[in-house]
């Protein structure tokens, strides 16, 4: 991907802050943030243009969209967990804010789109879990609303020549990160090194992908998939346990003599909506040439001590302690 | 279903009467529609109760919503080529629509949804098309919208044990029908009958149910299903081409000498964003124990018959010579 006008939304955030990094030498990147989750110290060592916006008001999205190649839409709700107490915050954001995005892109004429899809879009389907698995019955309004924008991305693309892409995303990890059960535990342990409450019954078992694996896969579906309209799935060939985690941040932190405990959860779940057992195959990505070059507990361990060093940096700036 | 309190949005219309006159006598009905495809005409000699609102107007359906058992849920914008000029509506009008109505339900502790879904959440699927397929590629904006309300459907029925089911209609015809091909073949003849264009190469083939076993699936389906949440196609087990309706529509309105031409269109097809073979599979619906009564040349032929009945009624009723 060189020598592109890329419209990055989202841009500061989590995954959004890493494709910059990735793509804003060799690319005009221009950033659409509201920060909400996102942090502008993120971004603020790359040269891009940074533009304050919410995905959810039409005309600041349209006004960015000017002149631009493509657009690589990173803005959503980042926690899946909210819709327990709010089903509205996803809708909005993760599938109006799309369909803004979508027909901003029309009225400028932006012919390219790489969307951040989700694993929570098949529900409880059997794993490992392919592309063309159907029925897709998401649980969650956080995958309610990913298969909802993914079907607007389907029908611009075929109606106006789009080319659209969806990217699957198993659970992404790695510094910058603000949400997820690895930066959950560092929190818990940073308060209490004692115990560590796990949600659900410890058992439920994931793909982890880290952020590195996926902007470098996202940027390679897009530039070798063919069709107009395609979907990927993007994660690792393995999984690992929530039980499993807890023992590399435990272990990455130092600690000793942590008391594990679970809440159990109704069907061992961590809470209502999460699928219990995810794990995506990407055989269809493989096929076209590419495979991530970390496994998920590579991924966790890698993400862990990213996060836990950035988190006591924090902490210790913010005493004034320094590092 | 017998005695339970029935919310029939879009009841005015053209499926919604016709799901009225067979439900009034033995639950409570109340229909909901604004009246913008819907007549009142449809459903006043049925001892219901009808209130004029709007889905898109959340406070409007919350108030309807009290003290209903189960929401008919097919208010919609009915022209699927609408879509071609306008990407709003459909997004608006069966999507948010579809979420007000589901979020009123919560609040109201409503239990149970029937959901009027499409063929066209396939895309171009291989035919015949079971519910299981995948991925699925909406190519009209109807298609996405019917697609991502059912996305929300799935979410709010594992969320709040709100029992849902979508059925996947096949192109529905019959009286009252305001909309597709039978209709717009009889509005042409009516003003031209020495010629009759045909949008598309005339070979499009689709499969068409009554809205008799429309209605009859829909309740079974609802009736018969098991999962908290589930998806069944409705159609007929064949299909018969747009030529060939253009020939039933003449030969009941007793043409003769009538020149049928195509308008060609890109790949043949009717208008952009239209699917050019459909015909769903309704080996699901039929494990249950159901089949529709009328293949797809029959339900035309019925249809045709039914429509110029109707249509040729008014006109001469507005024109004051009576029939």
């Amino acid at each position: 991907m060189k020598n592109l006008k890329i419209l990055i939304t989202g841009g500061a955030g989590f995954i959004g802050s890493h494709a910059v990094e990735r793509l804003y030498r060799e690319n005009q990147v221009t950033v659409f943030d509201n920060l909400s989750s996102g942090k502008i110290e993120h971004i603020k060592n790359f040269n891009i243009k940074f533009v304050k916006g919410d995905v959810r008001n039409k005309e600041e999205i349209l006004k960015v969209m000017e002149d631009k190649d493509i657009v690589l839409h990173l803005a959503a709700n980042p926690d899946v967990r909210r819709g327990e107490v709010d089903n509205f915050i996803d809708m909005e954001v993760n599938f109006i804010g799309t369909y803004n995005v979508l027909e901003s892109m029309r009225l400028r004429d932006v012919k390219g789109i790489i969307f951040s899809s989700s694993s929570t879009i098949y529900g409880e389907a059997p794993i490992p879990t392919k592309e063309d698995y159907g029925p897709l019955e998401p649980i969650s309004f956080y995958g309610a609303s990913k298969l909802a924008a993914e079907s607007y991305i389907s029908a611009f693309s075929h109606m106006y020549g789009i080319k659209g892409i969806s990217l699957r995303f198993a659970n992404v990890v790695g510094a910058r990160g603000t949400h997820g059960v690895i930066y959950d535990f560092i929190r818990k342990l940073m308060k209490d090194k004692s115990k560590l409450e796990i949600l659900g019954d410890g058992t439920q078992t994931k793909s982890y992908l880290h952020v590195s694996d996926c902007i470098d896969g996202l940027i390679f579906a897009f530039e070798n998939s063919v069709k107009i309209y395609d979907e990927y799935n993007l994660g690792t060939e393995d999984t690992t346990n929530v039980l499993e985690i807890a023992r590399i941040v435990v272990e990455e932190m130092n600690l000793e003599n942590v008391r594990l405990f679970t809440t159990g959860g109704e069907g061992g779940r961590g809470w209502k909506g999460d699928v219990k057992n995810m794990h995506l195959s990407i055989d269809k990505i493989k096929s076209l040439g590419w495979r991530p070059r970390m496994g998920s507990t590579e991924a966790v361990r890698l993400a862990a001590r990213e996060l836990i060093g950035e988190i006591y940096g924090k902490e210790n700036t913010n005493s004034g302690s320094g590092l």
